[in-house]
Parts: structure tokens; sequence; C-alpha cells
């Protein structure tokens, strides 16, 4: 496709070496990082970009440029060595200097955000792969819509760490099945592992293992640099997903540590890397690069802004300029704020009593109306995430004009694949799985905020009050866990108005993901209140006021606000004024001034109620305010025999309220 | 091996069709659960257990039983039907009736510890495949040591959900390297997930995929009784582990429902089981069984009951009697007691300033060679953990008499493997990694909470202290999300004398999981005085004391305890008397009666400081207090740098000291 008529074998051999050598000068002068892999892949990667790549460092946000993964985040050198000389703007040879050290852009793994260029925070093993399925996949959907304006590879640089990963199996399953054809993965099969030869724990035939998903697979000498490019040349001509298993020596070029395992992650020293000079030819000076190798990089960029140019005129003149840019942009929030509010109005008209997870789904009939570049999906849990909204269809192979993703039974994938997705653009990812299992996507929720991206989780089933599926399935610590990860948003909403509400500002949050715990069970529409504004907005407000001053705080999240405001009846006969605050999301309201929070919380005595642990709850909670909720693990039973076995009742909340405000506990 | 010579066809048929009428009752009583997969699993779980189980319901915890594992947890009922006509004394038919209520040992999934004869608690997806490899490698290490008292088979029942997940990748892998002939899966192959047709979500083929990880495979009708027991002949006969694809119709007897996925998990309605009756020809009424069916899983028993005798016998006089039952039974605490504190005089004489990781590895060395139960392993960072002790083999295919797993880059698996050594029994495992992928093993470490199972997690590199690899490998939140789990240890050792602490804790808790929490960095040898007792079993206590009444109480966890002793230091330079609390453990501090903790934290205003988020710190903080510590992902630099970056100093907490004691904050 892209492959050039001609290529300077000598020269290009010297490309490979400059980054061999941009590599262990600099893990030489961090005293850390890890020469092997850079060095290992430093041929398979110079054909890649030499021959294949078409990115524009001029403009590094390019709609349609390849994707490049460097799933074996470790070698972070390779990607910064190849940015420096591709000649992106930030990547001057200050920043290789400055390798691993505060301030940089070059840290020890890549991230996504500190240098252009970089696709995909990497270093977790197994998520680089994952996510490229998310990026090939909304290659392929960008396709479907947009034909003459989509249309790029998604090449993936994996370890044998990757490969071992159980993410990997959930990633190149679900790759295989949607027939992902323009996803390359480039294995550097190097035999080597941190503890020392992969034989130590693995006997997988990884060739065997991609065929049986449906993968198109090739092995190679990777360090035959026309064999990698015959190999790219077939993978890129064959509909499947392909996998290129990359025979090579890790840490290439150090001529006395090349091929072991010592060579992974520690610096060569300085006469290993003066031997590796010698052995390589390579007479330059530490981070000094010959011109005629600079030169070459610079062109492989050339060549990536002319085909950058190309696709500006094509999308200049194209039919589906209006959609393509719209799909680009964030989502109007004027817009949505108007189809929220409407669908507000109507519930707080209606007040239906449905599960929060039904509310979603009626959330997203509007959304899903008003946005077309929402792509849905659960992991096999769609009847009861009921995350598909009636006309949206199926992504299937060869077929991604839906909006819908059957993910599988993958929740780890799933949420790596929503970050390609997002980090791909043009589409907003959500999807669906229960909320005891955000355990399974738990490696790729952290990646999606460490990154900042903008991705929807979906997680029903939220509590105890799913029932009989018992302490498996029944999250108690989840809610925790989950608003213990930095740049998460969690919300629990308390009905079908703060469902929306919450829904409205996942969608407008561009670099925080967002997680929607939903009930399983049906609960009342608790904001009978006809109003414009997103409440939730301020992460938790006075839903029930009462004269001044209050009595008592009760405070509670999703389905126990209903049992806040039972116990503020009960609470009322005895004469005692409970206002009921809904706290739909921690984090928010974290957020907001401190005059605004002694508002809403006030000095009376404050009781949390929540059906899970108390951390976190000191947020709203002082020493001796209480708290209703759990303590353990939950049980199988019916619903509303759990909340009474565990006494998360109106009854338990007002007696503790009693106790409180008499001082007695 | 235990197939009988004369099967009655007629008989066998109706003992599955028992299974079948069971879960159907049992699930419509209970209005809820799922009567597919014990439907369609019936034959194969019948041929099983009629023609190869050896256990003995009048002891489920004989040693050398058969281990069976419902992958698919889901079919719960499969279990406790067989459970019941097996005759375990505790699986009456009014626990059948009672199915999914409050307070049955029917849960909706099976759970370890509610009844006899559940070998591991299973629902979450995946986890009771790995769950098993454990088992499988528990009993091929039992029997290098004690040839002639361990030799049993390990069987899974597991669906298309188990195999999705990407833990099974990781533990059919690893499975594969071992050689674990005596693991034997049955996959229940009925082409549906709740989603529908797993063609919607999956295109592997399951046998290829197995066969590349070394598996012997092979395909029968699951139907077919006589092809089911020959494919389980020919997998014990075989080295390599098994995994036998029962093509089954889901549902199997429900004539209008079987075959489809609203068969999955949901009541069939009182018609259908109607239709279910006639079609089976089962006359019975509902929670009856005729009597030759009853007689004929009651063989079963009695044939299990002979075959522990004949073992029993064999104990007797076995030259491994002593070694044998001494492994099985817990470790002696005097004399882990007596090792330990040896261990400890020791380093208080000596005041190494290593990394607790490698007090962890000192440590290890003493416990070790007292505890030839102990088994280490690491996912692929022996080096980096220093899990591993001198004279420690590695377990190898076809030789496992060594005490140490090389579980390669399979973080999930090797929690999931460790609870099946455990639970396993005659082994205490233990497995590193770093802290930060704790998120990856999390569904297995709450799993082995929720069972209570003593598993030891040792996660080193366990804060931004780990430097150069950045965010991606720093644990800010991890502290706080692994606390949050409940019946889990969290401990975050100070020095070399907590570590070891924390070791015995660990080991002498039987139903307990622990973390232990390490650092890569040197830290200094603050127990300085050479006492007897195991203070870490409070939790928290004064390392420093000063003259009553303090000024200023410093509450600090792991590395940053050196920082909050440095503090005191400045403080008192400005006659401020700081007093120092050392907080190894959370769970174990607030398990201690109010006057211990009183006595410990006073009233003096208090400062906590650690390299992680403040949740789950009002433990011991008040709204009024201080916090020194992390409120984000942390960053690629050498870790000195990323203490000053992120204000975790002496200089910061002395500042904020003299704030909180003058009122100013």
């Amino acid at each position: 496709m892209n492959q050039m008529t001609r290529i300077d074998a000598a020269l290009e051999a010297r490309m490979a070496n400059a980054i061999r050598a941009l590599a262990m000068d600099a893990v030489e002068a961090a005293k850390s990082g890890h020469p092997g892999a850079p060095m290992g892949m430093a041929d398979v990667a110079t054909v890649l970009f030499n021959r294949f790549m078409r990115v524009d460092p001029a403009d590094p946000a390019w709609p349609d440029r390849d994707r490049f993964v460097m799933s074996a985040g470790h070698g972070s050198m390779l990607v910064y060595a190849i940015h420096h000389m591709l000649g992106y703007d930030d990547m001057g040879m200050d920043q290789i200097r400055a390798f691993r050290q505060l301030g940089s852009r070059t840290a020890g793994h890549p991230e996504y955000g500190h240098a252009k260029g970089i696709e995909v925070t990497t270093g977790p093993l197994g998520q680089g792969i994952a996510t490229a399925v998310g990026m090939a996949l909304a290659e392929r959907m960008a396709h479907a819509r947009w034909p003459d304006l989509a249309g790029h590879h998604t090449y993936v640089i994996a370890g044998d760490g990757c490969l071992m990963e159980g993410i990997s199996h959930e990633a190149i399953d679900l790759a295989g099945h949607l027939r992902l054809g323009r996803l390359i993965v480039l294995w550097d099969d190097n035999g080597i592992t941190i503890d020392g030869a992969t034989d130590l724990s693995t006997s997988t035939d990884q060739k065997a293992r991609f065929a049986a998903a449906g993968w198109h697979v090739q092995a190679v000498d990777g360090h035959d640099r026309d064999a990698v490019a015959a190999a790219i040349q077939a993978a890129q001509g064959d509909d499947r997903p392909s996998m290129i298993a990359c025979k090579t020596i890790i840490g290439f070029g150090a001529p006395n540590k090349q091929g072991g395992h010592d060579v992974h992650g520690a610096p060569l020293g300085a006469d290993e890397i003066a031997a590796a000079r010698a052995h390589l030819d390579w007479p330059h000076d530490p981070f000094t690069l010959p011109e005629d190798v600079t030169a070459a990089w610079a062109a492989i960029a050339a060549r990536g802004a002319q085909a950058r140019a190309d696709w500006a005129a094509r999308l200049e003149t194209s039919a589906n300029r209006a959609a393509f840019l719209a799909a680009q942009a964030a989502p109007d929030a004027q817009t949505l704020r108007t189809a929220i509010a409407g669908h507000c109005h109507q519930l707080v008209a209606d007040r239906p009593k449905v599960a929060t997870r039904k509310a979603s789904e009626m959330a997203l009939g509007v959304i899903n109306a008003a946005l077309p570049q929402t792509i849905g999906g659960s992991a096999d849990l769609t009847g009861s995430n009921l995350t598909r909204t009636k006309d949206m269809q199926s992504i299937r192979a060869g077929d991604y004009a839906g909006r819908y993703v059957n993910y599988g039974i993958r929740e780890h994938a799933m949420a790596a694949v929503m970050n390609g997705i997002a980090l791909h653009g043009g589409f907003i990812p959500y999807g669906g799985t229960f909320l005891a299992f955000a355990d399974y996507s738990r490696p790729a929720i952290r990646l999606g905020a460490l990154m900042g991206v903008r991705v929807i989780h979906v997680m029903t089933h939220d509590s105890i009050g799913l029932g009989e599926d018992g302490p498996t399935h029944q999250p108690v610590e989840h809610l925790a866990s989950l608003r213990a990860i930095p740049n998460l948003q969690v919300f629990r909403p308390a009905d079908a108005v703060e469902t929306a509400e919450a829904w409205e500002i996942a969608l407008t949050s561009p670099t925080t993901p967002s997680v929607l715990a939903l009930s399983r069970q049906n609960l009342p529409t608790v904001r009978t209140e006809d109003e414009d504004a997103n409440r939730s907005r301020r992460g938790a407000y006075v839903l029930r006021a009462t004269p001044a001053p209050r009595d008592v705080t009760l405070i509670a999240t999703g389905s126990e606000v209903e049992i806040a405001l039972a116990a503020a009846d009960l609470l009322r006969a005895d004469r005692i004024d409970a206002a009921v605050v809904s706290a739909p999301c921690f984090e928010l309201f974290a957020r907001q001034d401190r005059a605004y929070r002694q508002g809403v919380l006030c000095d009376a005595p404050r009781i949390g109620i929540e059906a899970a642990i108390r951390q976190g709850w000191d947020l709203f909670l002082r020493p001796e305010d209480g708290f209703v909720g759990m303590t353990g693990f939950g049980a199988s039973a019916p619903a509303p025999a759990l909340y009474r076995h565990f006494g998360i009742t109106p009854e338990a909340v007002a007696e503790l309220a009693r106790n409180l405000i008499k001082g007695e506990t």
C-alpha cells in the first residue's frame, strides 16, 4: 500500500540503529528504564514507519492518521526516539535527555497527553492491544459512515507480557469475531520475560492461538526488514486482523547482553554501550544523530504531511463533511440540556416508579436520538443493563454501520475497547455490566481516568438490592473503590430525573470518564419539582428542606434516597425536622465551595445512608455522625428481605436519628 | 479408572432427570435462578458422578477426594441437587425448597462454607476454572511429596462465559504449561449466552485454542452419556490437562424453551414445567424423588466412603503420615512466634536500612525454613518482589516437588490459583506482583476474602516511591481500594521488624487473606526497641511517645513513618511534642477497643501521612485534622524528586503541624 518503491537498505538499517542509540543513551542517562524492547524492535518499528505509517507531526490530531500503539509500554524510548526523529515539535533532544525526569514529556511509560503523537497510555500489560481493538473498531465504524474520510490502519507492538495477560484473550477474541482487518499486531517474539526465558512460564503456541480466534497469522525474522515489510503488506491485504510474530533478539546490538533477560529493564552500563556502538558501527556521540538519518526520518513525516493535505482537500469537497465534523466535535451542551430538560419535565409529570437501569434506558432513548455518535454495548447483559435503545443495530463482522457492540462476557476488554473508541474520536462509547464486575474492568477504568477520556460505564445491579444472586454479585465496596480512582465520576442517581442528569453530565465531561451505578429494583420519582437546572451538577443538594434550624440531616444516594425520605416521614411524626440530601456524585460535591457544602449539610447531626460500606463517607460525615449501610459482604435472598436483614430501613434510620439527637450513640 | 463395569442406562437417565426436576422446581419456587445450565449439563454431571467422582459426604474434608468445581456458578442448582441426592447431611430437601432464600445454604451461586462439599465460591465467571487450576496444581504438589496419599482429579464444568473471560486464558495457559494432567474441564458447549447465540460475540474455535495451550481436547455429544464417559476416561489417561467440549442443549427437557437464551436465567413457568415433566416422563411431584433414583445416587456416596476408608487405612501405615498431617494442619503459632521473634531481635541489633520488599525476603528466609508448606511465586517479577528464597526450586511440568511457581505475567490467575491451592489444603500460597497491579488480581482477591482463605499477596513498589515507572505503575488509590474489601487484611509495614510481624499475622490468619504492601526504596529500621511481642497485632501503636499531653500526633504507614519521625524531630526543635503512631494495618486497629484506640490517638491535633489518597483515613482523622499524601495520580521521576514534588516531606508535615496547633488551617 504505502510501501515505497525503493528502499535504501543501509540507510534503513542506520535509521533503526538511531532508535537503538537513543534508547540506550537515554536509559543510561536516566539510570533506569528498558533498553531491551526498543533495541529488539527497532528494525520492525523502522520498517513500519519508513514504509507504511501515515502520520503528520504537524497535525497530530489528524483524524485519519494511522494509529501506532506501543502496547509493551516499558519500551517507551522506542516511541520517543521515533517521535523525536519524525520532528514532533514538543519532542526535542532536551526531552530525550530528560527521559524519566520530573516534568519531562518522556515519562517512564508513554503517557497520553504528555506529548504529541502518543495515542494511548500504556505500561500495564495488555491494555495497549485491547485499546487498539477499540481504535480499529472505531476506524471501521467511521469508514462505514464516511468512507471517503476514514481508512487508516492501527498498528500495535505487543510483547510476551501483553499476550500472557487475560485481557489479550478478550481483545483478540473480539477483534477476530468483528474481523477488524485493519488491525495489525507485531508481536515482539523475543523469548524473554523479566524472570527469564518465556519457557519458564508459558508453552502456548501463540500463532495457533491467534488463528483459533480468527486472525491472519504470519511469522518473520524481526531483523529481516524486507521480510517484515512483506508481512505487513500481506497483513494489509487480508480482511482478518493480523498478527505477525517477529522473532527478535531482545537488546539487539548490545553484543554481550543481547538475548538475555538482564537487558530488559536496566541500563546497559558504559562499557556495554561502548561495545554496542562498535558492534553497530555507530560512531556518533550520545544524543547526536547523523544528518542523513535525520533526513530519512523527516521524509516519513513529509510523506505523512502530504497524505494529510490530500485528505484535507478531500474533506473540503466531501458530501460527508458536515456529518464528519459534527461527530468529531464535542456534543453541543445546549442541545443536550434542552433534550434532557424536556425529558425531565415529562418525568416530573409522570413520576414513574422504575429501576434506575430502566430510567437510564429511557434517558438513552432521548440521548441516542440527539447524539448520533453514541455507541452502546454490554458485556452480555443487554437485557439487564438496558443499554440498547430501539433502532440500535449490532455491529457485526463486515457491517460496522450499527451503533451497538455485543462485547461478550469480556468486561475488561469492553472497558479498554471503549477507551480506544474514545481516543480514536468521532464516537462516544458507553457499555454495561453489573457493578460488582467493575472489578474485572478496573485496570482499564483506571487507565481511562488517567488518560482522561469520555467513556461511560453503565453499571447496574448496584447493591444488595439485586437480591438472590448473592454476595458474589452484590457490590458493597465497589462504590468506595471506584470513588477512590482519581478523575473518575461515580454517579448513583436516586430516580429517573437524576439518572438523566447523570447522563447529561457524563456526556459533557470531555476529560473524565463516568460510572453510572444503577439499581435493579424499582424506585419512585423523588424529584417532583419541575425545574430547568441540572441539580446533580453540584454533586449533592437538599432534596427535602425543613424549617431552619433542622434537627437532623439524612444524606443518601441512589436507592437509599427513598429510605431517607421515608425515615424523614417517620421522624416528622415525632416532630423531628429531618432534611434529606441526595448525593448522586461525591466527586462533584467535593468540588463545591465551602459555603455551598455547609449550606447543604448544616450543623445538625447527620446520617449517611448507602447500601455499601462507609469508606469515603467522611466527605459528609463527622466522627459523631451516623451511618446506615453495610459492614461486610451481602447474602442471597430477595431484596426486601436483605434490606431488612442488614438493617437498612426507614425505621433503623429514624431510630438512629432519634438517638443522635438525644446524644445517645 | 473408576468407571463402573455395568451401567443401567435407563436408571442413569433418570438420575439426570432428577437434577433437571429439582433445578426447575427450585428455581420456580424461588421465582428466580438459572434452570438452563443444570438441565443442560445434567447428563454430563450425572456421568461424572455416577462413574468417576470419589467423594464421601460423611467426610467432606477428606484430603484426597476428587474436586468438583461448578465454574458456571449460576448453575448452582446442579450442585445442590447432586449434594442433596448424595446425602450431604446439611442439604436436606428443606434446603432445596429454600433455594435463594435468606439464611438457606442454597445461595444463588455456590458459596464456599455455606454447605458441605462446595469446594469454591463461583459466580463471577472464569474464577472457577482458574481456581481449579490451583487445586489441580496442589494435587500434583501433594502427590510429589506424599505419592501414596494424594492422587485425585479436579473436574470443572465451565460455560461459554468462563471461556470468554480473560482469566480463562491465563489459567489454561498456565495449566497447559505445567501439564496438570489430572485437571479435566467439561465445557458446556450450548451455543447460548444471555444476549443470545454465542455467535453474536465470539468466533473463537475453543478446541483449537485449548490445543494451542497444550491441552488434550475432545468433543462429544453432552447428552450421549456413554460418549461422555469414554471422553472422561480418555482424559484421565492423558498426561495433559483435558478439555471436553460437551455439545449440549441449554435447558434440556423443557420442550418449548430448551436451546434458547430465555431458559438461561429465569423460571420456566408452571406450564413449561408441566410440559417438561411430560417430556421427560417424570411423573413425580415437585421436590419428590423416586426411591430407585435416590438409591442410585446414594450408591455413589457409598463408593466414595469406601474409597475414603481405603485411603484412611493407607494413611495409618504410611511413612508419610506425620509429614502429611503436619502439612494439613495450621502452622504452629508458637513455633512461628519464636522464629519471628528471634529474627526481630536480630533486626533490632542490626538495624538494617532495607526496602520492605527486601525485609520481606529476609523474613521469608526464616518462614520458609520453618514452614515447609509455603509455596512462593511471582507474576514474572521475582527479582523485584523478592519472593523467592534460596533453595526454592521452580515447579515445572512433570516435576512438582518444588516450592516456587513462575506464574508468568498473569496476576489475575495467580490470585485465583493461590485461592485454589489454599482451598485444596496442605499448602500456604503467597505470590508477588506490583501493588498497582492489584487491580488485575482484584476479582480473585475479593473472592478469596469472601471465601476466607489463607492467601498472602505480596505487593511491592507500593507508592510513588517506585519512581521513574510513572503513574501507571504508582498506586495512589490501591491501599484505599484494598482496605475497602471486607475480610482482607492490608499491611503496610514501616521497616523490617513490622514486615516480619505482618508475615506472622498473615500466616496465622486462617480465614482472612492478606496483602503486604512493600516499598521499593530503602527504609531505616524504626522499631529499635528489643521486645518479644508482635506490636503490629494491634494495627497501630505509638512508635515514639512524648511526655503527656502531647501537642500533635503524627500517624503514618510504611515508608512515610520515616517522614513522620523526621517531622517529629523538626518539631522538637520548636519545642513541640509530636507523638508518632505507626499504623501498619487499619483493619486490625479498627478491631481494637475504644480505650486502646483513644490511648494511641489522644485528643491533640492529628496528621495522617501516607503517599496515597486520604480515603479511609477517617479511621484516624477528624475533619479538623490534617493529611499529607496524594490527591491524584503520580508522575515519572526519581522517587526523592516525587516526594518533594508532591509535598510529602518532613518539612511539610512539620509546617502543617505548626498550623494545626495554632488553629490556622
